[in-house]
């Protein structure tokens, strides 16, 4: 089976909450991307963890067809995160970031790892991300995520990274900030000039919009509502958990056509949808294909409208 | 062909975005929902207007399918309504309201109107919404829209008015203030019981939400985006237009079924989408059917996704 590579975080996540909270919870975007795309497909973990990693979040990544030749153990400890989340849990405080063994990190990439079609370069420092991609032979579909830090400060070689970029993703707070225009269409515009044929603009309880440009350079975009949920108790991880329904379908069917593209979005707002059910992987950890088979075809009925034959006959303007 | 009642304001608004401005334009919401839903039905106006209002704007509501038996001239000046938009054009702030003639309209529909089966109630007191809807015989279909004045100050009026309103249509900082409850499903769960068995929540850029209770209290939910746009120039009136396409086409198809429905919130948002494009009622007024149409297949391509047959097969897990 076609398999993905990932590099990004493998974290200790301190998370409140106004439903609860959690010390030290597994978390880190690589993480949340490999157990979710786990799913659909065989992962190739690239990060690092400190002497403090548990053996149990080993043993769980382990039983998840997650590969970890490239998830090195680094003398210190395990990169940590604490933040909190208000009632509109839109927006994320951060309270601490402590990048401990990531400091440091240096990756290279295992030969397995080497011949991968499809690759994720989750949230990290740009000059990271193009290492990694450096180490790739001949990537088919290389997807980017980043954020407002790495735009304000490292802008040059964010550019230089997405020119070898098929799939930009992130929200629409970045899209707006990456290319200074409030207009996300104008946006994309930008962001087409810059490398990747699409970007797809994460938007939280809004849902998904993906904005492509085919081959003749023609224009379409994409729109998936997020899955309207009664409880949401933690938000961490749905931006991953979404990237990785959304690789681990283009890499598990081998596709990359536009229909499958659309498909992709639909399983990425599946995965997002299940993470932030519970706090940390919890919810994932108990997830089956069969949940989310049903709840892809919820999403079906969610969207679903008749065309209008026939009705302009029954008019007069 | 079946008509839709509709009371609510006829005004003239001075507005400001960051596109431009316009002073004494033609607005005001009987005004945006009449033209709107008059390329789907006709329309039965009650309303009222000064010794100020043009005649070429009565002219052109005349020109609309729109029965004006019901639009009171009144002695003083038309009702004003003065507001800018930032950047962020969700964002609306009112400068100046002037009542005018409005202050003392005590509607009472022609005879012509009280056999309607279809009636929208605008954004107004819900103590002449309830009057209005009190003069007409045996409605079918009644459709409400309400705003954070008279949920503050005329809760109890509000509560009494919705007891007989099928479709209660609010944006979503409404909903959250009408039931203390920032979860839009919860939200749509206390409404049910007050009497609406359809909410929609408008959200903006963001698109509507339809939830429903069908005649078993089965529950189901819409998803619709808005059309993503390149430029939008003015908001005002989006919501009112939106009322507009949906009522105007439940109206003209004489149709209330759960499709219907979901078919009358894309025409919905058709009918906002093209208002927005430019000041007042200028986009309307040249808009054709043939361009609907387009516009709702288009919403078709924006959203449709394939199913996934057979892909169950292609994974293990």
């Amino acid at each position: 089976m076609a398999s993905v590579v990932v590099v990004g975080s493998v974290a200790y996540d301190s998370v409140e909450t106004p439903f609860g909270k959690v010390e030290d919870a597994l978390g880190g975007a690589a993480t949340y991307f490999s157990v979710a795309a786990g799913f659909f497909c065989d992962v190739q973990l690239v990060g690092c963890v400190g002497e403090d990693f548990r053996d149990e979040d080993l043993a769980l990544l382990k039983s998840r067809q997650i590969d970890l030749a490239g998830l090195e153990k680094m003398k210190g400890k395990t990169f940590r995160w604490a933040g909190e989340y208000g009632y509109d849990l839109n927006e994320r405080r951060t309270l601490d970031t402590q990048l401990n063994v990531f400091a440091d990190f240096n990756p290279t990439l295992p030969q397995a790892y080497r011949s991968s079609d499809y690759v994720f370069l989750a949230n990290i420092d740009p000059a990271l991300q193009l290492r990694v991609l450096s180490q790739v032979d001949t990537p088919q579909l290389v997807a980017c995520d980043t954020m407002n830090y790495w735009i304000e400060d490292h802008f040059e070689t964010l550019l230089e990274t997405l020119k070898h970029v098929d799939v930009l993703l992130i929200n629409d707070g970045e899209a707006r900030q990456l290319t200074q225009e409030s207009n996300l269409i104008k946006a994309a515009n930008k962001i087409h000039q810059w490398g990747p044929s699409t970007l797809v603009v994460k938007r939280g309880e809004y849902g998904a919009l993906m904005f492509q440009r085919d081959h003749r350079n023609q224009a379409s975009i994409f729109a998936a509502p997020a899955f309207p949920l009664e409880d949401v108790f933690d938000p961490t991880g749905a931006g991953d958990s979404f990237a990785g329904g959304f690789m681990g379908y283009l890499t598990g069917t081998n596709r990359s056509d536009p229909d499958a593209f659309r498909q992709a979005i639909i399983f990425g707002s599946v995965m997002a949808s299940f993470n932030v059910e519970k706090f940390s992987l919890e919810r994932l950890k108990t997830l089956t294909f069969t949940e989310i088979e049903l709840r892809y075809r919820e999403f079906k009925r969610l969207t679903h409208f008749d065309d209008f034959a026939h009705w302009r006959d029954e008019v007069t303007t």
